[in-house]
């Protein structure tokens, strides 16, 4: 048997459910640089006494706590906020006790109601006092300190007096603020954990990201290069987009080259799949030849930056049979018992131009510090986001351990996950520490399986460490709906990826081509894909959705509510081919609704069911919204309104909703 | 920068979110000895390796784990059970590797399938039964070693001679089962937490409970003793119950003692109230004169066991101004200004005949042991079962250390938690090792509060650490539903308390002889409630529900999908004053349907729309419905029935489903 615990006994408050908290702690929680994190806890004592609850916070480099009072939600609940004022860790943690001097003071204000004597109670309160007071001396509060004991006294010549009225001077708030600065937490509970949120830069959270080979954008099919893509970095630009996203730009295999429509044999002039890395001109860390120098690269990073976009990589670990990696280190990859290296398959199909690394190789640590230097040498050379090409096949520890370094180190770094496989591996993918992730949203076209896949990822528990980057397609992703669905259907998806989703990207200039048709029926491949050839795209042509694109950017640029996820909500409307969901932003000054007709072949019409306080409005409230897609604008009143949607015109509404102000409301003027 | 961290890097292998786990494994789950315990988990792999998970269980007392393999559920998840054998606690884990030989197997049957040549994967497949066989001999199984390396010799020859037929013998299950007794578990994954559950009795889990004052069984108004109550067990025994609860047996305090009604001053003859505990004649452990001797009290116990009914006693941490506490440790009393001891209060309300025990005192520890002697004191006279009278008043902290040690020493102990207070406080009760818990069912009287409440304390993750106890009244709880809806209003929620808990009680004779008027409008407690003065109750009423007792709780024995709550499911009906919900017993032979008509003063009728798969039925089968209650049996099929409830005739139908049996349906033949 063991001994009664010493020093726990009186700690009575518990605190559990604190929120985010990812496996126990295990995780960091996401956070971007600039925002608040709002931390809820569960916090309740045995008995009837008031409590008080306090946020502990810090950035991981600081060793002092900072503190804020949580408030409480009712249920037994409370909630605060800190700022996440850099980036990089921030720790946070509860801490509670039952407070002495608030339960005496709501007990006194039921004594006073209830006529009672309070003699003795006041004798109570004073003792409090003055034990508040010899707090304060203790903490060098001499002020505060001589304060508390003239309360106290003050208290003890009314309990000898009889003083009891309803407004007792005891119950004076400047007295229970003053108190509250010196309570007695000799029996706090601390939650049993140090939480931690990592603080991204905003682009984690909020960015449009256009992904283009710079080998097509030469003369005609010639081989572009870093200057030719550097020229057509203004098309991009000028759609709106933040971050432009580069297939791997280094040296690619001969071997086993792979032709057009992947082809098993390639020609002799045929470019070859830039995901095939690694030649005798180098590996990882070099640049393609055809596409140019280091030099090259920097003027077309820098020529980036200065039109506001901010260059990503792709990172594929995975090498060509000519990758230096192979001679240099084959013990970093699996040999066959017949003496060769074993290629990718995943059985009966087989990949013959790619080697995996072998992460069950016994030189696994050099290997994680050669992959990870792969980040450190682009990091050096400018580059602050890479997309990350199939992580789930490489280990979870791997991508924790690796990410983490180079997050302590660098912490603006932002890492997007492609990982298209089971839900709980892209989860777990998250969780440990990738900024973004590609989601299942390309495959998600009804609205059932929208609404229910979206909130999802934008609700806790998924939200706290999830951040779903929507595409409606890739270069490895042309969907069906897109095939069949004609402008519309593209139109439909830019809208909702860009509206619905913070993060968003299209792979361009397929996107805004409408190009449509697959390497066969019933593939997602596209034809003629630019993963294995140069294409020759004509930027000029009249069907180009480049006009829609910009303007959907600039909405998004324009109405912080679309800045981020997590006041997505949506909206009941009765014909089921038409979805519609708002969101808003936090200090309530700007909400965007969507409606979005899903069905590319037919006008579709219905009636809206606004949750309006998912919307800030009040019900009967008369509000106007503005189409900022199509440029109308109606005066609404009420949850119920009706929408039509002829896809051939515009498959989508942008309602930006602007409530009356104080002053319209009153002169009954509507602007 | 830390380095590459050692011996981790290759355990591919990740475990989330194993269930049941409390509060990061903080509290012990529960369990029943002699049932299974249903453990799952999430656990993957990157990339497309198979994988073995196991779990990991032993007894707390033992040093070795035994194990079992879990089977996929699909999406990642998990299963496995494993026998809780004894009482006490046991402790499971979670193990998990990528299973080679598995990933070769199946790549190979796609290999086949796709007529590729197989001389290297076989030869590959030789080299890891090799392995394996290397594992065997270093087991000691010699002969499965021998065996193993039989097999690689083969797989050589057959990579030599180029066998590629549909059912190559590389693909034999019996080598399957060889190779997978012989894992490479080197880089196997470990859940990071071991986690607990704690068997108890299985009376924590089913059982009736009757609640009564042993001072009212004596003649007339005469105080009743342990000899009279005797002579009322066998009334109680022959209605079914299983526990005979008792209010406190203790000496009652004299000063500022409560008369009938709750009045301030008690009359001379007043006998008081049983839960101001103690006088000059002792405390916690003694026994009220009035009632008998402890040689009484064995007696009484003795008889109850010998009808098959065990006795719990009332735990009420409280003292009267009479006990010997006062005396002999006023440290453990909270002394007021003024020198009086602090009496009971919740502002304004004062309860000055009862002190409550300062778990704020210096001397904490002392008075933690005395709390937990008064346990151990009536252990040691017998008792196995407790009821804690507002355990919510006295800190957590306290009850986790008193229950853990109690239990330690004696696994078989059951606590029922009386804590009619805020729903984290009452988990948190739960979750730290109370067996049983009061609820709010006694005020769930509409159907969708009654369908929301049972299901959140019926499923997981409630279930895991909560068990209902349902109770239609208490001595506390006379509800408005019983004081306005009559004999139908008894029926319908003894009924709704027996069949939807495997847990339930009543206090009666108060309730099968419909007592049910208040104190005074408004109020909950009964008019002249036994609380404070002896009842002379009539138990030969013609109109009283003890047959009806009886039928429903020989009911709940003969059905084991009555004894268990894991499986109760409600079912539509479309008049909302009637409920429908079923239960069955793991193996499926039982299953109870009932419907209940909340309504006491209207028949109601409406159509049942039964969810067959939790019925065990099939979609057009007929079955036979047997309502045990009323002795109808009617042929049923498929999920909409019909169903109409009178109240004055029998507010219920308790439905056992019967399926034509195997033979039977093929003589299409009808029980």
């Amino acid at each position: 048997m063991s001994e009664v615990p010493q020093r726990e006994g009186r700690r009575r408050v518990v605190i559990e459910r604190v929120t985010p908290e990812i496996d126990c702690g295990r995780f960091a929680a996401k956070g971007v640089a600039g925002d608040d994190l709002v931390v809820e806890a569960d916090a309740f004592s045995d008995g009837h006494d008031a409590i008080s609850v306090v946020l502990l916070w810090r950035s991981e480099d600081e060793e002092a706590w900072s503190e804020t009072p949580m408030e409480p939600l009712g249920n037994d609940r409370w909630r605060a906020r800190f700022p996440l004022a850099g980036l990089g860790r921030h720790i946070y943690t509860v801490e509670a006790w039952v407070d002495r001097f608030e339960t005496w003071r709501q007990d006194l204000a039921k004594r006073l109601a209830a006529d009672q004597d309070l003699s003795v109670p006041l004798e109570v309160g004073a003792g409090l006092l003055e034990e508040a007071a010899a707090r304060a001396e203790r903490a060098g509060a001499d002020d505060d300190a001589e304060e508390l004991e003239a309360w106290a006294g003050r208290l003890r010549v009314e309990a000898a007096a009889g003083v009891e009225t309803a407004d007792h001077p005891a119950l004076d708030p400047a007295l229970a603020s003053l108190a509250r600065r010196y309570p007695d937490r000799e029996h706090a509970t601390r939650y049993p954990r140090e939480l931690a949120v990592f603080a991204d830069r905003p682009i984690a959270r909020f960015g449009a990201w256009y992904e283009f080979f710079p080998r097509s954008t030469g003369p005609g099919e010639d081989h572009g290069t870093f200057r030719t893509a550097m020229e057509f970095l203004p098309y991009v630009a000028e759609m709106g987009f933040d971050v432009v996203y580069l297939p791997p730009i280094h040296p690619i295999g001969e071997t086993n080259r792979k032709g057009p429509n992947n082809a098993v044999h390639a020609g002799p002039d045929d470019p070859g799949s830039p995901w095939a890395i690694g030649s005798a001109e180098g590996g990882h860390t070099a640049i393609h030849p055809e596409l140019g120098t280091l030099e090259d690269f920097h003027a077309f990073r820098e020529e980036a930056e200065s039109l506001g976009l901010e260059v990503a990589l792709d990172v594929a670990f995975q090498c060509s049979p000519d990758h230096p990696w192979v001679e240099e280190h084959p013990e970093w990859f699996r040999h066959r018992p017949d003496g060769s290296i074993q290629y990718a398959e995943n059985p009966p199909k087989k990949y013959e131009d790619i080697y995996p690394l072998d992460f069950e190789s016994e030189a696994w640590p050099e290997l994680w510090e050669a992959l990870k230097g792969v980040f450190e040498h682009w990091i050096g050379e400018g580059v602050r986001i890479f997309r990350v090409d199939n992580p789930h096949t490489k280990p979870f520890a791997f991508w924790e351990w690796a990410i983490g370094e180079l997050r302590e180190a660098h912490p603006g770094v932002v890492f997007l996950s492609e990982a298209f496989t089971r839900p709980k591996v892209m989860y777990r993918l998250a969780k440990l520490g990738f900024s973004q992730s590609y989601t299942y949203f390309a495959w998600r076209n009804q609205r059932w399986e929208l609404e229910s896949y979206l909130t999802e990822v934008t609700t806790p528990p998924v939200s706290h460490f999830f951040r779903p980057a929507l595409w409606p397609n890739t270069p490895d992703i042309l969907t069906e709906y897109l095939q069949t669905g004609g402008r519309p259907a593209f139109v439909a998806r830019l809208v909702l990826a860009a509206t619905a989703g913070a993060s968003y990207g299209i792979y361009g200039p397929a996107f805004e081509l409408l190009e449509a048709t697959p390497r066969e029926p019933g593939s997602e491949e596209y034809l003629d894909s630019e993963k294995y050839q140069i294409r020759d795209w004509n930027l000029s042509d009249g069907e180009s959705l480049r006009p829609v694109v910009e303007r959907v950017n600039r909405i998004r640029r324009e109405n912080p509510a679309l800045h981020r996820d997590d006041t997505l909500r949506f909206h009941p409307v009765d014909d089921e081919a038409l979805v519609a969901y708002s969101k808003k932003d936090p200090d309530g000054a700007n909400a965007v609704l969507t409606v979005v007709n899903l069905d590319p072949h037919h006008t579709r019409a219905g009636w809206v069911d606004l949750r309006l306080d998912a919307l800030g409005l009040d019900t009967g409230e008369s509000y106007q919204v503005h189409d900022l897609l199509g440029g109308s604008r109606h005066l609404w009143r009420g949850a119920r309104n009706y929408v039509e949607l002829n896809p051939n015109v515009m498959p989508a509404h942008v309602f930006r909703i602007s409530r009356k102000t104080r002053t319209e409301r009153d002169f009954e003027y509507f602007l």
